[in-house]
């Protein structure tokens, strides 16, 4: 028996469970899938987006800066692909209004996979009858980037992680979480973490200057223009070091942290984000009572 | 198909949408709907807790304050049994923590039921074999002011109104509002209404001051006790003037408005919202499209 008062209790905290299943269509998240992992669609037939985004290491590839075509270090700490579906824009920087969108950016980049245009790659793809019936199967006008595009971006809602314990906490387990990741929770509200890692993903739902309090790029030292967020953007100077809020599902297996990737250990991010975001000195008690909440956002991705 | 970010963009609405049922004992359902219709629970066996909260009439009286025994006026405005589980306290001044603890109050209150005692009311039931029997099957001690309690307690969980048109637009069916309703949705949550009427309830999961901007009690006159709200239950100076934010659901089935129900007409409630809590002066337009949104919040009560 659920009381309402329980039920309003439950749906109104500031943090929602992941769905169970997404009624996607599973074919397309099949040939998704499989472009997803193809190094043909880089410029030397080296790099997969997988290569960056291991699905088998929390969708990231545990590097600093992601390294692309010809070892090329690129500028920023690639974000993992579980639950992306779940932001509100795509990139550091909110660039991409879409996972389809998204897409042309590394496709391109000459640090990432610098395939010269997708005629290239379409090319390649075309002298595979496998690929030739698999998009002929879902798509009229077969293989265009358009069509590459769009599986890939629903293989990419696919990829999602239910089940976290924090989440069957949330749907009304109370045994889900121990004593001490119940009081990490609450520290996470107390403290107002919670005012920008929120919603579904516990982030990735707004925009926010990394530096509120005290001047994080100054202390850090070599500020570049990957340090500018969403300036590069928009052009306004009220932009300049702020980027989409980060969701921290997952959060323990996406090491290391930050736009810049600059901080290894989870314990260290959290409480930078207490100094700079917030304005406190965590104590340590509170900053493993935080990292033992944030753990218990680890979820589970259930292959096709 | 729903997308991922559809799904978010839902959940992550500030209001939420009441559920369709709750697993109640269905027994106690029908106990506690015929103890909450019976006079026999008053001082003079005229009264009962239907007669101040008609369920056929929005779960009112539609006065002003309301009439209890031996004609005696009382100091508040009724507020609606419906969906009052919801609400995270009871009463205007949230002085009651519980449904259960909510009934002593009008019970034994000498303008509403004035019971001399809960003795009286149990000497009065047992004399009917239908109660006797009633409760025996439910309760090992059968007849006690803890079950009656209880009973009525359970009944009123009962009371929820779900299927309200904004709810089923909450719930992904964009076509149950009309471009005006829509419109006044935006209008609630851009003027900052929902900043403090929201959850399940649309209220009822907070304590606010009446008279955020401006003095709503010095320009309204004659300040009697009950308007000095949370002050009478904390005696502390900062709760003077502070009540429970009441929930707007079924709000056009429930005039007159405020704790005082000086106020006859919906529409004269909201811009006295608009001037004392948010210090705007709303314009017609806008006042006429948040009063249709709020008319969408009108659920259903389906009876046992
Ligand atoms: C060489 C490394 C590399 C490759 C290859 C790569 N990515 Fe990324 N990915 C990154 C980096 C770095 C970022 C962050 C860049 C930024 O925000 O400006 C990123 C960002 C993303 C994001 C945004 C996530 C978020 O929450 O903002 C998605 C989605 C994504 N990549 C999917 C893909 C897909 C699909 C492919 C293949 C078509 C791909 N990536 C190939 C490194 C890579
Ligand atoms: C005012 C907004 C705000 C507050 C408050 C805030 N954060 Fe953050 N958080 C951000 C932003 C923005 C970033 C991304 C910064 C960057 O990498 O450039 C971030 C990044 C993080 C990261 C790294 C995520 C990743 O994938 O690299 C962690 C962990 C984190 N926050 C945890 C917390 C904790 C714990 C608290 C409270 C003690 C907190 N945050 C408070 C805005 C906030
Ligand atoms: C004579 C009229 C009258 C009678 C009879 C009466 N009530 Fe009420 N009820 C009121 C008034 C007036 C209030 C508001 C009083 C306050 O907030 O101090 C109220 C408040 C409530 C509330 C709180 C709702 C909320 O959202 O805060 C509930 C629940 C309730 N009554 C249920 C009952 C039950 C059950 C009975 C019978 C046992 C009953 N009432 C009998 C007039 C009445
Ligand atoms: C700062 C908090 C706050 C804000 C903002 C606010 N309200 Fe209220 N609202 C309250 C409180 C507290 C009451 C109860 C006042 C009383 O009756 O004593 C109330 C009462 C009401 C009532 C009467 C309910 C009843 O059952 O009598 C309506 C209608 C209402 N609000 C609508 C609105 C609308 C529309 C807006 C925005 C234009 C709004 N409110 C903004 C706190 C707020
Ligand atoms: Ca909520
Ligand atoms: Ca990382
Ligand atoms: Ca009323
Ligand atoms: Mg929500």
């Amino acid at each position: 028996e659920i009381t309402p008062l329980a039920f309003v209790q439950r749906v109104d905290e500031p943090i929602h469970p992941i769905p169970l299943t997404l009624r996607l269509n599973k074919q397309k998240v099949r040939l998704g899938k499989k472009l997803f992992h193809d190094p043909q669609l880089s410029g030397d037939n080296t790099i997969s987006c997988a290569s960056c985004h291991n699905l088998n290491r929390g969708g990231v590839d545990g590097l600093p800066v992601s390294v692309g075509i010809g070892r090329k270090k690129g500028t920023m700490n690639a974000p993992t692909v579980f639950n992306s579906a779940f932001n509100f824009k795509q990139f550091w920087d909110g660039r991409a209004e879409s996972l389809e969108e998204q897409i042309d950016s590394p496709i391109h980049s000459d640090h990432e996979m610098g395939a010269s245009g997708w005629k290239e790659i379409i090319n390649k793809l075309q002298q595979s009858p496998d690929y030739m019936k698999d998009f002929k199967a879902l798509y009229e006008d077969g293989i265009t980037s358009k069509n590459i595009k769009d599986a890939i971006a629903v293989f990419e809602r696919s990829l999602i992680t239910p089940n976290a314990r924090f989440d069957k906490f949330l749907q009304g387990d109370k045994k889900a979480l121990n004593q001490e990741e119940k009081m990490g929770y609450q520290r996470f509200k107390a403290y107002g973490c919670v005012a920008c890692h929120q919603g579904v993903n516990v982030g990735g739902n707004m925009f926010q200057g990394l530096g509120v309090f005290g001047n994080y790029f100054e202390d850090r030292g070599k500020i570049s223009p990957a340090d500018w967020g969403r300036y590069n953007v928009t052009k306004k100077e009220r932009d300049r070091y702020v980027f989409k809020v980060p969701s921290l599902r997952n959060i323990v297996l996406t090491s290391p942290y930050f736009h810049d990737g600059s901080v290894e250990t989870l314990a260290e991010a959290i409480r930078i984000m207490g100094q700079y975001q917030l304005g406190r000195k965590l104590s340590d008690e509170d900053v493993d009572l935080i990292l033992r909440f944030l753990i218990a956002l680890t979820g589970e991705y259930e292959e096709e």
